[in-house]
């Protein structure tokens, strides 16, 4: 895939602004919203249990984020889920931390019989949800982003979801084809909600396009975009405060040209 | 209103740094209270049904906000209005999304009977809080300003509320006195809790005067203060990560001539 | 102390990396977590019940922050401490606005019995923590931080807990030892939860230490690189909203140099 098959993507993002529901985690609602405006998408933090089934008929995808569950947020979850499943709607899970924690990779591993088209996490967390074992103390990827490339695609194929690891590697399959892309900067670690809202941006990439088949590339594109976005903002500023701000900034304004010359896909492994 | 009206309100706020208690939504919680403390009020999250009594009672205003209301919330919001009430703290009623979404909806309904002294929405909020038909989707407002200039005025009369409608035009209006405003920048839609931030705006200023005949006054100085802000930090930053930040600086920051210089009132309609 | 005393409390945070884990209020959760990734700690904000036991195993220390307690929170919040205190895992108390509101007084009276290895707060929180009488109008400290002086060390010796009243003047007591710090700006006033990221901030100093006797050392050294941060961040920034992204750059990057030759220890009141 080149940029020119990838940049399209962010057109339909801006072109289309999709209405992207967010049941995501307390530490990262602004920043999401903040970073889902920028790209051009329209966010909605609709959180109660009476409104997210409603909410799902309007919005054209749903970002399902694990960070900071409690009960009352396992049940509107599973009320939006279901809502957007009955809608057409498609919906991604971040199962931030699954793994070390028995509440949530319990609910985790509910979820995933909902169908999501997009399963974004780092390694720890993917290879937690496909059914290895893994090391991992909370939000911090501890296993090698590349040895959770088959735990993706056993995920992938065993939930019909298209699967991102992320870390310094990103991994994109769908069960069948895969693709690494290796952009970004280590900056995108020292802000809180930086992969929070990376999902959240997979969601608004996937809810502008109209087919399922196009989940997968669309996802390539909403990480390659971001990472680029990243990479560029670590020219721009050296530090995490200026870094959160210059990010927002290059999120908002990325053209094609600079996207292409900076897109690199260290290693494409199938497809 | 010349701006030697409207900026005595702005330093009544910074002379007196009335205590605003905010129940908003999760999204804007951390950015409503650098907001407040930038333009010289104090804010405070009290949040608990067991503590917001209590507090209304030390308060100088109280800002509702439904952008991410459940039950526990709803709850809360109810017992800080009669207290509020009580108290004669003066409270801002943001009815946001509200419309599409029952819940909220028949909620803000019961809540315009607590007799809130400013209502401020978007257009399409603001028509269906006046009884009209509005379409929307969630947070964005599609109908015109313009057009909720009516439902303004009807909602006024009804709810002897000053009422604020904002958009590329602002209006205000008591029911008689209809006021436009017409400075911002688009930008300001593109940073996340700006409005919401603007209607706790509203409850500092409003909270920082004596007499119920000026709320009405005190509510165009806000957005006229807020929004001014907005035009010149546009100047200083042209996308939405250096912009939040500028918006803080300049909302910290900006004096009577400046304002003087900036404001537009594009039309006055009446009064 | 002198600088070549506290900066290596820093240099451990930056290699050991500590992980935090922060019940804290719904206003400064993406605020906090960027404090503690500036200064090369790991923040976690996990919330629920059903999680926080299991999560104090894994933590290298927990902050309490009762900004926005509700009892969900208050619930969580004893599960945390018990799983703390049962596996040795030191915990910070930040008891914001204690005293005015009976709810969390009430609290954070019963929560001092369960051993906080630090208690942080403003001269009112910390004189109605000691069983004064304060006056306080919610998060403002009104009593000046010297009149907290003879509460916190009656506080300290009550509570074996390590107690720092921040203002104008930092103190930071083990109810034997008294040092004065006289670092920081206004400027950190202006921007919300700089304090109870502060509180944070103590955690992750006392987390990276092994002996319970270098917790006033560590409480010290927290405070005097935060304040620190701020200063010289003020230099960089005028107004708030920079002020807040070059405080997350200086902590970011303060070194030892620059630590020394801005440390202002005012007045050594014993020890």
């Amino acid at each position: 895939m080149l940029a020119a098959d990838l940049f399209p993507f962010v057109t339909r993002v801006r072109d289309r602004a999709p209405l992207v529901h967010c049941l995501t985690n307390l530490v990262v609602t602004n920043f999401t919203a903040n970073v889902l405006l920028a790209i051009g998408a329209a966010p909605a933090m609709v959180v109660a249990r009476e409104e997210v089934g409603e909410f799902a008929a309007v919005a054209n995808a749903l970002s399902v984020n694990l960070g900071t569950l409690d009960v009352p947020q396992s049940r509107a979850i599973r009320a939006a889920v279901e809502a957007a499943n009955a809608a057409g709607t498609p919906w991604v899970l971040d199962p931030v931390a699954v793994g070390p924690l028995a509440f949530r990779t319990e609910f985790a591993f509910d979820l995933l019989d909902a169908k999501p088209a997009v399963i974004r996490g780092n390694a720890s967390e993917i290879i937690s949800l496909s059914g290895g074992a893994a090391s991992g103390r909370g939000v911090d990827s501890t296993a090698a982003t590349d040895a959770a490339l088959d735990a993706a695609q056993v995920l992938a194929l065993k939930t019909q979801a298209v699967v991102a690891v992320t870390g310094e590697t990103d991994y994109v399959t769908d069960g069948r084809r895969v693709i690494a892309l290796s952009n970004g900067s280590p900056l995108m670690t020292r802000v809180t909600g930086v992969g929070c809202a990376l999902s959240a941006t997979v969601a608004a990439f996937v809810g502008a396009v109209s087919d399922r088949d196009e989940f997968w590339a669309a996802t390539v594109a909403a990480i390659a975009y971001s990472t680029i976005a990243g990479e560029l903002a670590a020219r721009d500023a050296a530090l995490p405060g200026s870094f959160a701000v210059a990010y927002l900034d290059r999120l908002a304004s990325l053209d094609e040209a600079a996207f292409g010359k900076t897109l690199v896909r260290r290693d494409i492994v199938s497809g």
